[in-house]
């Protein structure tokens, strides 16, 4: 079956054709300025339906950048964007526009699908993959299924999981989350409150996790202090992970995985000395796919359990 | 069915005949101080032989204080303590002893089961339970049963989720884990390491939660700063599982719970304010059945997933 697959970032969208293992076509389109949910699926439509036209889907893979209730196809909360997208029925939606059943999933549990299925997490039942980006993504496959719990909400939240007794509050609501200690838009505020920053060279520049490697490399003693903190917090999440949902691989994506030769040697160090595993050692693997993942991940959600309403 | 409950502490243990959600008799023993599991268990064989020559049971539940892996009936880590515990096979001794079955299980894991039959967490399907005693337990409970994961060890090391980024070593191996920051064994390292410690309240008494709590009641500075220390973990403890799980109970059992008017309206605003529920609020209730949860966790244990070998 082929089926339309729709990445939801913040700025941008990639709407796909896929089937199987492989991407047939693809468009990515600039998302208007709006805190119109309406507005943002009417601009997709059209990029969809010439994909559609193309060779006819036979459903829709929908990855939404926030919390979803998959199995009543609800977006949960849009944590403060698309004040509209919790009231608004994406099937009626689908099966109106296009006459297609739609699938919702969160976009970071998109992607593990998309590595479970195609990339680095092929063959194995029980994974934790963390995005390292813009924000933390953490999801959890257990048993060869996506851990969903009551609410749709278990396994899903791995960058919102507490690491630290700081007061640094996340976008979440919650204070101290990996996510409002470590990711690209916490980083600015962690590096500008960090004794000696405004000396230091990472001062110089736009403050993102590229420079930030640039200048620790350089042996600015800050930005390694920084680089360090930023380690400690994703060694934390990931014993944190380990030791709540018993994986034995952890795979990492997002766009701060451009420095994976300085994170993946510490992370797998960390959880060797840190997480308690007497069954043995938790592997720790870059992502394959990119932002091919959440794509392809529409395809195997298609076999996971599923909705009770569609 | 009549079942012999084990619940093996460090220093003492409890067996029990049990029924339903009734205890019918028990004995509770002084364990030898011994490394050795193989004398614990000589220990045990006599309570249990007089429990079970005065109402046949049908089968043996033992709750383990450490790692068991409970689908093949073995102790998977003692944590240091009974170096031989993880070689003996106890369905065989159980079967040579008493002609019983036995299944095994953590005795936190045990203790949200009795809560569950027959205590604070009746009617519900989706708890996470917290044990704040000399160490932290801390177990999940998705759909009515125990969330158990590859090796089983999923949802059951609550308190060996890293809350702190501090370099405090926990006893699991771990950093900052919530049980090396805010537990029975961990309060004096913690509190002497406190700025003001020696001038304080506190430093005249033996440092436990009971005398810690008391000093934060006579406004002891130091103590008043430790009690919101210990809070402040177990907030973050109980997001951690919150937004790992998507419980909708979390139930507080164990010793440090004399104190739960101070702790229980904490949990309660701190997991309102920061874990990410759109769904609703998640309730927090304190344990029912103190010490007899474990021992009454042995009769749904028998109803849970059956163990792959028995």
């Amino acid at each position: 079956m082929k089926i339309l697959a729709i990445d939801l970032g913040g700025t941008h969208a990639t709407c796909a054709l896929v089937e199987d293992r492989e991407i047939l076509a693809r468009e990515t389109i600039l998302l208007p300025e709006s805190e119109s949910f309406a507005n943002t699926l009417s601009a997709l439509a059209e990029p969809l339906t010439r994909l559609h036209s193309s060779a006819l889907a036979g459903a829709i893979g929908f990855g939404f950048c926030g919390l979803v209730d998959s199995r009543h196809t609800r977006i949960a909360d849009t944590n403060g964007k698309y004040t509209d997208a919790v009231s608004i029925d994406l099937s009626h939606w689908a099966k109106e526009k296009f006459s297609l059943p739609l699938r919702l999933e969160n976009d970071a549990r998109l992607a593990l699908l998309g590595e479970f299925h195609a990339g680095a997490a092929q063959g194995e039942t029980d994974v934790f993959m963390f995005t390292l980006g813009t924000g933390i993504g953490g999801v959890a496959m257990m048993n060869g299924q996506l851990l969903r719990g009551k609410h749709d909400q278990a396994g899903v939240l791995g960058g919102h999981i507490p690491v630290s007794l700081s007061n640094r509050r996340c976008t979440c609501g919650g204070l101290g989350c990996a996510e409002a200690e470590a990711s690209g838009w916490a980083l600015p505020g962690v590096a500008k409150d960090w004794p000696g920053f405004a000396s230091s060279a990472l001062a110089q520049r736009k403050i993102n996790f590229e420079n930030l490697f640039a200048c620790a490399d350089g042996n600015d003693k800050v930005s390694r202090e920084l680089v360090d903190h930023c380690l400690r917090v994703w060694g934390a999440a990931a014993v944190a992970a380990i030791n709540s949902f018993d994986p034995e691989l952890l795979v990492y994506g997002g766009g701060v995985m451009k420095s994976a030769d300085a994170i993946l040697p510490y992370i797998q160090n960390y959880v060797r000395d840190n997480a308690w595993t007497p069954w043995g050692a938790v592997r720790v693997r870059a992502a394959q796919l990119g932002n091919d993942a959440a794509l392809l991940g529409v395809v195997p959600l298609f076999e996971q359990e599923s909705p009770v309403v569609r």
